[in-house]
């Protein structure tokens, strides 16, 4: 199982299935004993093969097991109505339903990481699906709080203590006991699948200028600051966000956690565009992803950029023959 | 009075002097009809002109209307103690009255605009003088609530609706009346001091993913949007933060203003290192400084850089002109 990797199509109707399809043409062109595994509706399939007239050999299956004879194997879903362009319920379920039979398959080890294609909120609130994205499905799935939402690039590797919640609401959110568990599924996580000895990691401060000692804010004294002693010499901060990315100073570490999300996501997005990978860490399963979003203004047209979903699967493999090494 | 340009001292123990005494050789070597007054202590010019090895010609001046005959005048402040390198009572102490003095000076039409040199925070404390930074003196001795902190540069022009206040009092901060305010005074100084026809602006969620329609925080919906409304076709947003500087909208727009210290400061330092520009607009006098500190480490070694107090003087004159002339 070690060599099959899981595709789920995301959201049909957005650039998910053009973007597998265009990174699975790739793949194939050199024989590896690798195999992958799209989870998708057979006719979603069928129209962005004929769109991008992809005339490669795959097989069908209904089952995991099947996937020995080819590189590329579709895992059937039943047919679904697709509305390019458009977020549907329809488009809400299948996606949901793709990544769940990617969870289910990985949690009974018949393959070694998910490469999971873009979903749409609004898409899921149709289909009455109430998660804020895969991440918190995953989580949920697997039954864990400890998971942490990463992002990877060869430039920057970043990691978020609270993820989708308010501003205002990050204060409260933020204990000790929350830092010293992401924290901690951090550092794991660069040792154990991202094969980092002795790893030294970077905090950032909540409030401007890091708090300036308590002048400006008393979260870097109370909170950041007990959590990173608590580490000794892997981890260092609380750093001011401004100047540690002005000066590159993530540079000098192997990752950097922020406190919120657009602390960390404007600069590494700024740094790697739409073309850094997301990874949820601290899951006994293996999951990746690329980060951007459905894109549905270009869906359909044969454009979208595959880069990132590359990015994606290259950092899937790599964590995979990580984490089994390490697991013996 | 338009060609006479005041430059304070800063924190006598950082760089200011040093990039001040650096610029003023580099405007020195073309003849212009401008005129410089640094108000610094004789001794303190002396000390750094001997380091630095400069013999340009000055005037010591103890009256700023004495300033006509030399280019470079320096309106001497008592000798005040040097401890390169260390914040120090004495210091923040003469930090604040050469700015106190530039304000005097500018209040009384006796000069078109003031560049201010780096202060510290520490220094300030240490001297009993309670503010955070030297806009908020600027605010205070003006008499104004109603003044904008911007950053200027090439690639981008910032705007921050609130300051030095800690995350969790960000929400709280941000009303309609206060975002109304801010972006009246950034629209007025895009006109009247940058001298753009027709300013677009671009507004900034406060959340994650801009709150998604309500769905992460509801002050996009209650004070951001209701806010941006009243300024019909030159206001725009609120925008994604992440994603406005991943697709560099900030090209498209002649400013941003973001909700809080870091969402502008990470995107505009990564863009412009340290060489931007802090500009206090607002105000009934021109205040521009470098956008970095007093950097105790490398004070006194000869080896700062006077880019960015280039930049500040640049931008001072090209304010002064535009608002002197849109002030007929």
């Amino acid at each position: 199982m070690k060599n099959k990797f899981l595709f789920t199509c995301g959201d049909i109707n957005g650039i998910g299935p053009e973007i597998s399809l265009k990174l699975f043409r790739q793949l194939l062109k050199s024989k590896s004993s690798e195999h992958y595994i799209f989870i998708c509706p057979a006719n979603v399939f069928g129209y962005y093969q004929k769109l991008l007239k992809l005339n490669f050999p795959y097989k069908v299956i209904s089952n995991p097991e099947e996937s020995s004879t080819h590189q590329l194997n579709l895992l059937a879903m039943s047919d679904a109505g697709l509305k390019v362009g458009t977020p549907t319920k329809v488009s809400g379920r299948v996606a949901y339903e793709s990544l769940l039979t990617a969870i289910r398959i990985l949690k009974s080890k018949k393959a070694s990481a998910v490469i999971t294609a873009p979903t749409s909120k609004y898409s899921f609130e149709l289909a009455g699906i109430n998660y804020p994205g895969q991440t918190e499905i995953l989580a949920t799935e697997c039954n864990t709080k400890n998971f942490l939402m990463m992002f990877l690039s060869r430039k920057m590797i970043a990691a978020l203590a609270t993820i989708h919640i308010p501003i205002k609401e990050v204060s409260r959110s933020l204990t000790v006991k929350l830092l010293r568990t992401k924290i901690q599924v951090l550092l794991e996580s660069l040792i154990n699948d991202l094969g980092i000895i002795e790893p030294k990691i970077s905090i950032l401060g909540l409030n401007p200028h890091a708090g300036e000692q308590g002048r400006i804010g008393d979260e870097e004294n109370e909170k950041i600051i007990p959590a990173i002693k608590e580490f000794g010499k892997n981890v260092y901060g609380p750093f001011v966000p401004d100047a540690f990315f002005a000066n590159h100073l993530y540079k000098n570490y192997d990752a950097v956690m922020g406190m919120y999300h657009d602390e960390v996501l404007i600069p590494f997005k700024m740094l790697n565009f739409n073309n850094g990978v997301n990874f949820t860490a601290g899951l006994p399963i293996i999951r990746t992803s690329p980060d951007h979003g459905t894109a549905f203004d270009i869906a359909g047209k044969g454009i979208a950029d595959y880069t990132s979903i590359l990015s994606a699967y290259r950092y899937a493999r790599t964590i995979s023959a990580n984490r089994f090494k390490s697991e013996g």
